[in-house]
């Protein structure tokens, strides 16, 4: 098989044998934002079209390759949601004669009625679902759009996601907080922890927010400690909204790139949660569980 | 008197006579952001240097003329602060012999010892306290950076900042959500309201910014109305968190621009609040006011 996941600014792909023996990698694809529009056969071939050629089984693709910016469609799946059901509504792609098969993103209900999406994490959690055997959990896949998703029994039951990456990053380099950051400053475990205490007190983040500038304006904060205080605030008040309601019983099952883990780390300890690391690589092993529906 | 409110992006100056009448008014003056460095005098000139020749009264500026990027940084004078203690410390600036004179900003302290500062704002509380005579209240000037101040005795007695429309701002113009709101959308009272009650809901601000996304992307949400929503989703998380920490007894002063006051009277409604609306024209109003405790 032929394992794609393919990004807003990624793409990565390997091909494992029968044996679950990875043959090829690369790791250096176009994102899809980098491919033009009715580009996405060409930019395929570009990056791995010599494998299938040889390959005779399914190449499966996750991620925004499937969004409406992607090269087709797939639509949301609803949870709970697990390698059976995902299997069973993978979205074909005519191409080259090769079996090409789309992940679906999934979608979720709060109890308020409304609606969350996940493209991409779907696979990285079905990944992380066959790493642990506890009946039930949360999972926290760190990123641009964090993920929180309730699993249980083999399947993602439920998620929530927070926008914490992207409030950072906008602000750090859009708003008057950045102006008091120093750009490129090494991480402050200390600030962080400063940032994360600050978020359990009362105000409330947008508050919070400012109070980074009058920290800065007062000399109370250095430059180059802002992106990390910064990082703590807006984790801390993550990490309180998700507790409030319920704090799960066994560890947070965490994986993604391995400094910003670090940090929700750091803010689990906080809050006194235990966590499990998992590897991040795990779209290669979700992608090969489907797989392995689809032959079965 | 001459009354200059000199912002960011903003200069409006207004010349008084001693009954108290306004005998001449400027409001295309450049902001400070748009003198150059050691340009303040000839600014100043350019705008009003007329009435500098016939004006044999006290000069005196407030906002961010007064900060690190303005013409002189005059201090930050902690709360509780009232017309008195102002007029105390005013910064002289230097001038063709006028009698230029800085006001102060004012700073405070909130219970965990964090600071807060405003620039500008604490002139308009000053005109905002002769027109209430409430003992003590809660008064709130929406803006880019929103200040909710505790007034009382004719004093501003604590304050703290919400960056809610920066954050609003900024996330429009540069982080995903902007991307499904379409540009100068007018405003609909039913998405603002639709967002409040939102923003009352569990999953914390974060999530809630990211459903903002879901909405757009699940069709629930049409893209004329993404400006209003999260407009409510912001505003509803800064009153929750601001009456958190206690509900005035009386109505909240709201003084600034129409329609943003507008939004602000919405959400207060929205959680059971009382308020007043105020001039939004305070600046001078507060500017006379210190003066005449110079002359006093």
């Amino acid at each position: 098989m032929i394992g794609i996941d393919w990004g807003t600014s990624s793409f990565r792909a390997w091909r494992r044998d029968a044996a679950g023996v990875i043959r090829a990698r690369v790791d250096d694809g176009p994102g899809i934002l980098e491919v033009p529009a009715g580009g996405f056969a060409a930019a395929l071939d570009a990056a791995i079209g010599p494998w299938l050629d040889v390959e005779a089984g399914p190449v499966l693709l996750c991620g925004m390759v499937g969004s409406r910016q992607g090269w087709v469609e797939a639509p949301y799946l609803p949870c709970p949601a697990g390698p059976a059901e995902i299997a069973a509504a993978l979205t074909p792609i005519p191409h080259r004669g090769a079996r090409l098969l789309l992940v679906p993103g999934l979608r979720a209900t709060d109890a308020a009625g409304l609606p969350d999406v996940m493209r991409g994490e779907e696979t990285k959690l079905i990944g992380l679902l066959a790493e642990t055997d506890a009946a039930s959990g949360l999972a926290c896949l760190p990123g641009t759009h964090t993920k929180w998703a309730r699993i249980g029994g083999g399947r993602v039951l439920g998620f929530a996601t927070q926008m914490t990456g992207e409030v950072r990053a906008t602000l750090l380099e859009h708003s008057i907080l950045g102006r008091l950051a120093a750009a490129d400053a090494p991480g402050s475990d200390a600030a962080f922890l400063r940032g994360l205490q600050r978020a359990r007190q009362a105000g409330g983040l947008l508050h919070h927010l400012f109070g980074t500038r009058a920290l800065g304006l007062t000399g109370a904060l250095p430059e180059d400690e802002t992106e990390s205080y910064l990082s703590g605030l807006l984790i801390g008040h993550e990490v309180a909204a998700v507790l409030a309601e319920g704090a799960p019983e066994g560890p947070v099952h965490l994986a993604g790139a391995p400094a910003l883990c670090r940090r929700y780390a750091l803010a689990l300890d906080a809050f006194g949660l235990a966590h499990r690391l998992h590897d991040p690589d795990l779209a290669l092993h979700g992608l090969a569980l489907i797989a392995r529906r689809l032959t079965a």
